[in-house]
């Protein structure tokens, strides 16, 4: 078996790629991906190139990573990760995890996890001293899959 | 009485002026400050100017602001916001805020309530559709009293 590949539960041959946000993924189903997390609203081509850049000009300090199924070219999971640079810990640095979200279609095949460790890869390759992410109490046994652990709670206010 | 100038419990004069960081800040006991939150290490002079540039290079979209005691010229608070471009709910943003301190020293004068004030109304004025931060458990009623609300647990990885 090709080392790149990997068979489903039904025997079905599926192969995933993980790598970064292309602005060609617009096309492949991710922002229908992240409506499945929350309201994404009308995004138009322009506005998704303009944000698209933007986030890009961080470089290795905003990544956003998806994975993609090749044989369908759908985009099956995403994730981000954004770097803090702070003074404390030696001036040290944060990675905040947010917006993991899993095809529905594509569930019980780990992409999550093998989400979660990408971006959590990076951030140790970025000399964060931590990774952070918030979520709703139901996903905390899922984060503990990924060796996260429950620290403290989110607080928010909506404008 | 001024408008600028506040009384305290003991009767004695404060004026407290809340603003950006600056670079001359460390010389005002910001570290010392940051250091009752968490270890700071020993950030040398250039070390603090290099963090200082890389975090202003970033604008508006990464404010740390400092209330400062003007008559004893010492940083009586402080805190941060980091704002995440999104590509969900219409290319959305959301302020993140980091690193809440008060000196012990000058508690009491709701200077955190402030603080957060500060970092809200600045994530408002910059298009955010929420705020969202971490913290213990034991803090819950503090952001209260500063409107956010209790919205999912934090998970986290230390390297």
């Amino acid at each position: 078996m090709a080392v790149a590949s990997s068979s489903d539960i039904t025997g079905e041959k599926q192969t995933f790629k993980i790598r970064r946000l292309e602005i060609s993924d617009k096309r492949k189903g991710y922002m229908e991906l992240l409506g499945q997390l929350t309201v994404t609203g009308s995004v138009t081509d322009d506005e998704f190139d303009q944000r698209f850049k933007e986030i890009s000009s961080h470089g290795d300090d905003h990544l956003i990573c998806v994975i993609e199924d090749e044989p369908s070219g759908r985009i099956a999971a995403t994730g981000s990760v954004m770097i803090e640079k702070k003074f404390l810990r030696n001036c040290g640095k944060v990675g905040h995890i947010e917006d993991v979200a899993v095809d529905s279609e594509f569930r019980g095949k780990r992409l999550g996890k093998r989400v979660v460790e990408f971006l959590t890869d990076h951030c140790r390759a970025m000399g964060c001293y931590k990774v952070i992410l918030d979520c709703g109490v139901e996903k905390k046994e899922f984060y503990e899959k990924c060796e996260l652990v429950n620290k403290g709670i989110q607080m928010s206010k909506y404008f």
